[in-house]
Parts: C-alpha cells; structure tokens; sequence
C-alpha cells in the first residue's frame, strides 16, 4: 500500500496553466504508453482538493450541463476543502476538512490494501508529506513551458532529495519520472546521529 | 550552429534556490555520465545575465578572496547587464545592454560556427527567444523540489510544444532532457494560413 501523488507536470514545475487549463497536456494525446490504466487499476482510494473536485465538475461531468457524465472514478474519492461543494449523485464522494492524518487513515482502510492516489493540487500533497504519509511523487513531464499556473509541490524536499525509481520517455513527447520520497526524518536522523 | 540554453532545474522549474545555492544540485556530483565535456567543446560564445555571472565570481574566482582563481571559460563572454559589474583579470568578458539581437550577431561571429551558450538567467534566455534567436533548451533534471527561486523560463512555450530530442536518465538521480524549440511564428503562421 502506497500514498502515491500522480500527476502532469509542465517543464517548469505547473501542474495547471494561469487559466486553469489542461490545453497544454492534452494536445500530446493519451497513447497505447500511457501509465494510467495500470496505476488506477491498483488505486483504492482517492485525494483531492477543492480545485480539483471543480476542475473536474466543470470540465467533465457538467461540460455539457443537459447531459451531466458520471463521476469518472469508481473509487470512494475524499474532497479536502473548507467550503461546502456540491456531491455528483451517484458517486461516492466524501468530504473532508483539517488534519490529513486521521483522513488517510480512513482512506487506507477503504483501500484495503490498495494505493492511495492524491489527485492534486500540490499544497494538498504537500500536507500528507507533512505528516509522513506520501511515499511516491510519479510525475508526467510535458515538454511546454507555461511560466505560470498551480505549483506543482508546495515544500522544499531537496537533501536528501527523492529517489528516481524510474524514467520512462513516450514517444509522444511526454515522460514519466517515478520518485520515492525520503521518509520524514531521514535527513533529521542522519544529522542526529553525526552531531 | 546552434543556440543553446543549457542548464540544470529542479523537478519545479527552478534554476537556482532562494538562496542563490546550488548544493540541492551539487549533491548529486559531476559523475562521467555528464553531458558538460561534450558540450562545452561545441561553444564559441558565452551569454549571461548579471546574477548568474556574480554567482561565478562569488562562487568560484572569489570563492577564496585571498587566491583568486581564473575565470572558468576559454570562450568570449558576454555579461547582459544595466549595471556596471567588475571584469575579470585575464578573461575575455564583454558587457552589454539592451535588444539581444545585435549581441546575438556578434557571438555569431566570434564563435565561429560553433553554438552560443546563453548560460542563465531564465529572463535572458527568454530575450533570445522572443528575437527567434533561441534554438534549444538542453535541461538536467534534478529529483528535488525547491518551491521557489530563480524561475527556467520567463516567457510560454506550449503550443505548439517544444519536440523532444533527447532524454537521457543518468544513474546519479539526474536525467538530461533534450528540446528543440518550435520556430518563432510556426504557430503563428499556421494559425494564419487557417483564418
């Protein structure tokens, strides 16, 4: 069981343009290569920030409002937010506020056994870093430059810095960089133990 | 003859952190994987913006005040500043100010068929871009999250996408990404030719 944050990343750390917009990663098309089919097949929980739960709202289920989609995760999905928002009907949606910790607790249970996907954005997964509760960064890499948008990751995490797992280019220009993060208290201990 | 932006950035899009260090990059080690050899063999001609070039003489000439040390590069340099900064005993630096353009056709002829190497910042890489001056952004990832500092990039470069030439994983962490850059108004001009 993992706590995983996956996502696309533009060349210069925003995972979202100014407008919010996803034009940018969409045009690179999804492709026989894509990860996503095995990485969701193996998540039993889901994260995600109030931007996200509206981005996806706005853009998928009510992109075209007389004929709603369906929520397009089968996984129990928990919004973070401090604000109250609309649920999907039908979809199993819970809401969440605070600590992550005894959240993800939750969601672990849930998961039974299975990952735990942290959708986005990047202050969200930064707070299961926080807590010691995010193992892998997995980040799609687009060959754009945005200079701008949501940050990808709200912490510095540099030494002992991430561990690359695995680098894998696509032919369609994207790359995928799988990054297990140091466990909280890796550095402090070492530090610890040389003073 | 190519103009090159090559340089080193964070998984989010930082070149150097808030504190001008680079230890988050220095901790992975040179290591024979490094592309910089061969490339440097290649560069007839140096650009960069005031910051990066005080970072060299801090860093490095004046690193031990007492014993300076010679200025790293054999190539003429120009140093893009409005400030009147110091020369460097010995070296080949020449100052300029203002449209990149002129200077640009000045390197060109210094560098004598080799590539110009437009060393940092982001901003002056930008200039070079915004005159189609610029041909490709060679980067080498880091694994570590800075979340903040000098920015890669000043300027969006999205549609359409940079093509990606080269990506190259080394075993330190570090993994070098090749990109060409669209030509100026490609976009533009096809986006014409459909009105």
């Amino acid at each position: 069981m993992k706590t995983q944050y996956y996502t696309a990343v533009s060349l210069d750390g925003y995972i979202a343009d100014p407008d919010h917009s996803l034009d940018w990663l969409h045009q690179f098309g999804g492709g026989d290569e894509s990860s996503y089919p095995e990485f969701i097949r193996e998540v039993g929980a889901i994260a995600m920030g109030s931007t996200t739960y509206e981005w996806v709202l706005e853009h998928h289920v009510y992109s075209d409002p007389e004929h709603p989609k369906a929520w397009p995760y089968e996984q129990p999905t928990w919004v973070f937010s401090s604000r109250t928002l609309p649920p999907v009907p039908g979809a199993d949606i819970r809401f969440a506020n605070g600590d992550v910790a005894p959240v993800h607790a939750e969601m672990r249970a849930a998961a039974a056994g299975k990952n735990i996907w942290i959708v986005g954005g990047g202050e969200l997964a930064a707070q299961f870093h926080d807590r010691g509760l995010l193992d892998e960064i997995i980040v799609t890499i687009a060959p754009v430059i945005l200079s701008g948008g949501a940050p990808l990751f709200t912490r510095r995490i540099a030494t002992p810095p991430p561990r690359v797992v695995e680098v894998k280019p696509h032919s369609s220009g994207l790359t995928q960089m799988r990054l297990e993060l140091p466990k909280v208290g890796e550095g402090g201990a070492r530090a610890a133990a040389e003073s």
